[in-house]
């Protein structure tokens, strides 16, 4: 039985542990992995992010426990998804959307039955009070079916920008990881040669074959060249354009923080100049 | 087997992982949870506050290793203690007072035995020479007579002031959290339709009854307004009081950081004035 | 099957529990201990600091993943190495130097199998595609040799520096931790009775036994005194030189950041003159 968590709580007031103290009631010997608890607070997008990048490499008999929760206490509903990434539990406000993108939902349903809540629920805590016993009991074995009513209408969201416009691949800012590493929308791009792959992984962009080397990366109002296949191509303090782990473009610095040395924020369009298109 | 920690160590050395090592090699199979490793150093009041939340949510037969631990090589001495909300292990500081309010100790004895400490006690770090040990023993099953003399003069916190005078409620500031929420002595505040049903948490005053919406929350030369149920009951950037997770009056700003934008601070006063007070 | 986890990464981005997801999936019921994931990125002394405090406190049979790997992508080789502080697992960058001084190598491997890895290796996150498999299939009991070719020339850093001069012993700011204590390279200093007996940890200095009264400790331009037992013997703020839990000399502020005080950094020169040198 293996629990991740991934949450905006920080980890200084152990509000985490809390957590992981209800669900070790419940579900005793389950293995508990943080993800993260230091997303930007109430930063729907980002979890979005590192979720979609995540999960797939857990065990897909796993249960994940998310709550980035700004609508806590109001109406949005509680829910939990079974997809081929794992057992989803969390707020019904889109954090879920782009990993739906690859792993879509074959059920969800409304965390509704007061049987797998804590009796006193807060209006404040739905981490400790609905989620973290929902969890549990997930990863327990108890069916999905159990915990309340279908949802059909789940909340998404918009999903990252990717167009592809003649010899221009337009993106976006993703996010800015902890490196400093500025990860965009555009990917995902798989390595054929000396060549690049684009099949589009959010949008419906079609596919491309692009030259690394005969393209140029344009963003904040700079040139950063061709796209390289690792930092060691470049001098330390150097900005490139590389492909990343998850396969999206990144735009980093050598031995430095992108995010700052570039001035680059999330949504900060991004665009690759194709001088020799390959495909398509 | 269920050990939690809770330490001012930081994330960054090594040293929780180090204490993780030793009862690891004690206990192996251990589950470990971090409660927080990053309160401020040496601060026993917020280590108190965070244990007084967090450890009735554990499985009772959990043991809680402390090492929040100003005093480490000096005279003071390292206990143990039995709960209700598991077994205690840390430095006879006063950490555990707030915790012994709702779980009083049943028995606490001085961790003097050299057979459950590591052979060459290090005077600065009692964590992983003393402390560990004993709590991966404690996991392990041996009792906690075992482990030395009993203890029956352990150091203890004066309690948070709540005091009622009156149609006024007196409090202060315990704790501010990551998410800037600036929660007070004030509490255990229990809903009860339109009323807030307040029976003290800490000190001795009397239970009360009061109107959520007829009464004013004042701090920080500022007047909040009546007490909410959720953050979205106001604008964002608005600043509320509302009933925290915990029970206790938290005053906070939506999609905002309480503590900076009140300026308020542990310790502050707070207080509630009420136009309508129900009973009592 | 306990698994330790060094890393630079961070712990906002969701990159070490995907290492864990990865390594689950592998190793299924494996406990993962994180060491540390908030090194300086790619400072390779620090994390071969941390690992010489923290491995041997661990049970000998663990596997210790560390990723702190400035030349991912390029030529460097990725390894395992059997010692007796457990089978260590990361880059061929020297990570591993201080700690092989306590626990030298029996065996190092190449991991070049194919059949440990992932099938699509990412220049940029060995730690998910080459280093964690390598892990979690060594924690599940696979031989090193299975691995890959042995490695008979590992890259080693140079040792921090001690020596003995007449009366004095010279040695270098070696880490500044989460307290802000400045550990220097000068020990390990072992108490005995009233004086300390120096078995050089690292370089080649001869064994010193000196009188922790009768020394002075000199660093940033000045004098902090003789060398004391606790914290607990000067006054808040004040400054002092003590043995650390590592048997280090530590220079420190009580209830203060040693480092920033003493305007000390990594590498800085630290100064102990012997009025009454006991014995060598």
């Amino acid at each position: 039985m293996l629990i991740s968590l991934t949450t905006d709580f920080g980890e200084q007031d152990g509000y985490v542990g809390v957590m992981k103290g209800v669900m070790a009631g419940i579900a005793p010997g389950a293995t508990f992995v943080d993800l993260t608890h230091v997303l930007p607070p109430q930063d729907i997008r980002s979890a979005a992010y590192v979720l979609w990048t995540a999960l797939p490499y857990f065990p897909p008999e796993s249960v994940h426990l998310v709550v980035v929760d700004p609508g806590v206490g109001t109406s949005r509903r509680p829910i939990a998804a079974r997809t081929a990434c794992g057992t989803l539990v969390g707020p019904d406000n889109g954090v879920f959307s782009y990993l739906w993108t690859i792993a879509p939902p074959t059920a969800i349903v409304e965390l509704a039955n007061p049987r797998y809540r804590r009796t006193d629920v807060c209006a404040t805590f739905h981490g400790r009070d609905i989620f973290s016993p929902a969890a549990a009991y997930l990863a327990r074995g108890v069916p999905l079916e159990e915990f309340g009513p279908p949802v059909t209408d789940p909340v998404t969201l918009s999903l990252p920008a990717l167009e592809v416009e003649g010899d221009v691949l337009r993106g976006e800012v993703l996010y800015v990881d902890h490196f400093g590493n500025v990860i965009t929308s555009i990917g995902r791009l798989l390595w054929e040669g000396e060549q690049l792959h684009l099949r589009p992984a959010f949008g419906s962009a079609p596919a491309v074959m692009l030259s690394a080397a005969r393209c140029a990366v344009f963003a904040a109002g700079r040139a950063l060249g061709a796209i390289r296949r690792t930092y060691g191509e470049v001098a330390p303090g150097e900005a490139l354009a590389l492909v990343g782990s998850e396969g999206l473009l990144e735009l980093a610095v050598s031995h430095g923080h992108g995010g700052k040395a570039l001035g680059l924020e999330i949504g900060a369009p991004v665009l690759v100049q194709m001088y020799q298109r390959v495909n398509g």
